[in-house]
């Protein structure tokens, strides 16, 4: 009883959760992403920066422009899933920051005016947005199966071209389907993990 | 309707849930950081690789060296929170892959021989793992105040001293004090960060 969360919220995001390969046909609606989004867009990051960008692929042809540049192994799933969205981190996100940050407008000029700092906090602030919004796909109840096995380079000048996106991951979403998974991977002990000072 | 998370669980972990600024005194005990993460251990990254590291900053040296790194604007919070843990990605994270990922073996010597790859997907997983760890510090009933300003480079020799790893964030973490929190910054639309093709 140590945690507040209750048990079913434990098991639907965490301890029965599990990243799927295969999904049914039950199609992934926009109300559905929406809701996922207007979730974990509350979830902290740095100066409240927003560096995360979502592509929804939903025709035929972005699914061909996509399955292209996956690796071989995530190509078939790729290719089936009801719905795959590229999750990717904007590198010029400074540009809306003074919005997104209006107790501290000037934290864009300070902090973010040369692009390899702005890029590496994209990167990362990018990253904690796209483990939310692995745990908000659970939260609709629905599996995700997140992917980092692709041509980087291709997918950001394919669907950005703008020099300006990093892809972060590749996620397959909808209902886990049969054999949707493999079995559990060990995780570290708490005492591999945690050390105290 | 549209999530399978319930309401309560909504508003522990994004919607009322907000970085917190000042603590009350109540100790936050290991039992715990401990309950926290035996959930969160179980949320995805790329080939189960875990890479996050906890350090408890808990005994007044211990909370010294901490401080003397952080930026101006952090010291007062990160000298009076009731713990603090400095979250770290271990870039030689993939010595342990082998025992990660029992189907796949092979994964450390096929893909993370070279120390830049390795680094690169220590931080972004290491990222993944520290936005869930925030969750799981909202999970457990208790504030987090993530915070990066600070001399990296000081903590990772202060705290690591092996040059294999990065500091990716500290965190606060108790009961939120009075004036907790500033008001919630806005957030960008659903249309602003979604696109479809």
């Amino acid at each position: 009883m140590t945690l507040a969360l209750d048990a079913a919220a434990q098991d639907l995001l965490f301890r029965e959760a599990r990243t799927a390969n295969t999904f049914t046909d039950e199609p992934v609606s926009d109300e559905q992403v929406q809701a996922i989004y207007d979730l974990v867009k509350f979830a902290p990051t740095a100066f409240n920066q927003q560096p995360l960008r979502v592509v929804l692929v939903r025709t035929p042809e972005g699914r061909e422009r996509l399955v292209q540049h996956m690796a071989d192994g995530n190509k078939a799933k790729t290719s089936s899933a009801p719905l795959v969205a590229i999750l990717a981190a904007d590198n010029e996100f400074h540009e809306e920051l003074p919005a997104q940050l209006p107790s501290f407008p000037q934290a864009a000029e300070l902090f973010f005016t040369e692009r390899p700092v702005r890029e590496a906090s994209a990167h990362f602030n990018g990253a904690l947005q796209a483990g939310y919004f692995f745990l908000g796909i659970r939260a609709a109840g629905l599996a995700a199966g997140p992917m980092t096995g692709y041509n980087a380079e291709g997918i950001n000048k394919e669907f950005f071209g703008d020099g300006d996106h990093s892809v972060l991951a590749v996620v397959n979403i909808g209902k886990p389907g049969e054999d949707a998974w493999y079995p559990r991977s060990p995780r570290l002990a708490y005492d591999e993990v945690v050390t105290t000072v």
